[in-house]
């Protein structure tokens, strides 16, 4: 997606170990028609998907997979982050791994929103190594719904998280996939 | 708000201790159509007061923000909520006490997303005692920002919040107002 990459160059600051901060536009603060863009997008890519509810994890996925939702006229479910693990029948969770934070945490959702017969499509804004991304499909895989696939903002292609989803047959479109950081802190995207 | 309330009525539940859970479509899972009408709610009343940002806290703050500030044509900020106090010269902080959850917590801004040149209207989906609020309004004094009101989804009017702050000269607006909850569950919604 060409707008969002030119933003990416323009506005994202590359920080020490390969962090891409995007926070003036898209997860501290966030450009409303830029999102609004990024949902047409994932829409337009899933449409023919049979998509009937959409999953992601706050808090920063939250603003593109509701306009996601709103495009393809389907509800927006997000996972919510726990520290303690409290045990309640009523959730589905899974645990997290977050390397670059250092922690491990939860995440859950109600079983009052995903069913057997869903078709879900996972959103979210990064994908790294794709610890988010996998709690979000086991919680999918205990509901006994259906994957249609993950659409992501930016991918950081070198972190391979990406990659191990699709050998897996997962079906992943990353708007912005950034394929290396140079040594200077350049960003470098994939050739699509 | 008319829809709202009745879809309150419809899909709300009613917890012991006044709490109201809307989680089928503000704050687990987002009802899309519903939140573009919140937003357009947001935007029509204060669309005279010359907003230029746009601040809510995550999570379930963001989906109504994120149209209120589409509709607005301004961008939207989300304060993070942090456990941790770690001192950084780079954000405006406030302390919230949860009673609800019994914590207490701290929220966040980069210093970099709010001006003194800013007119700011806070989002947010419940006000209950006014905790959040009160965080968001120090940390748009501690920015020297002009605060042009608070717009809230679901006042719980009972619990007094709202009284204080309107008492303090703010506007809040509220789409809609819970006077009380009766002792076997049921929600009276003010007169307005």
């Amino acid at each position: 997606m060409f707008a969002l990459k030119q933003r990416i160059l323009a506005d994202g600051k590359v920080l020490p170990g390969g962090v891409v901060k995007v926070d003036s536009f898209l997860n501290h603060q966030l450009d409303p028609s830029l999102i609004v863009d990024i949902g047409r997008e994932f829409a337009g890519l899933f449409r023919e998907e049979g998509i009937t509810r959409i999953l992601t994890l706050e808090a920063s996925g939250i603003p593109v997979a509701f306009m996601a939702g709103l495009e393809l006229g389907v509800p927006v479910v997000f996972a919510k982050k726990v520290r303690a693990k409290t045990q309640d029948a009523e959730v589905y969770w899974a645990v997290v791994h977050s390397f670059t934070k250092g922690i491990e945490y939860d995440i859950t959702v109600s079983k009052a929103f995903l069913e057997k017969s869903d078709r879900i499509l996972i959103i979210d804004d990064f994908l790294a190594l794709g610890e988010a991304a996998r709690g979000l499909v086991s919680i999918i895989e205990q509901a006994g719904a259906s994957l249609a696939g993950i659409g992501i903002v930016i991918e950081k292609v070198f972190q391979g998280g990406g990659a191990k989803l699709r050998a897996q047959g997962i079906r992943v479109e990353s708007l912005a996939m950034i394929e290396n950081i140079t040594e200077d802190g350049h960003i470098v995207f994939s050739e699509v």
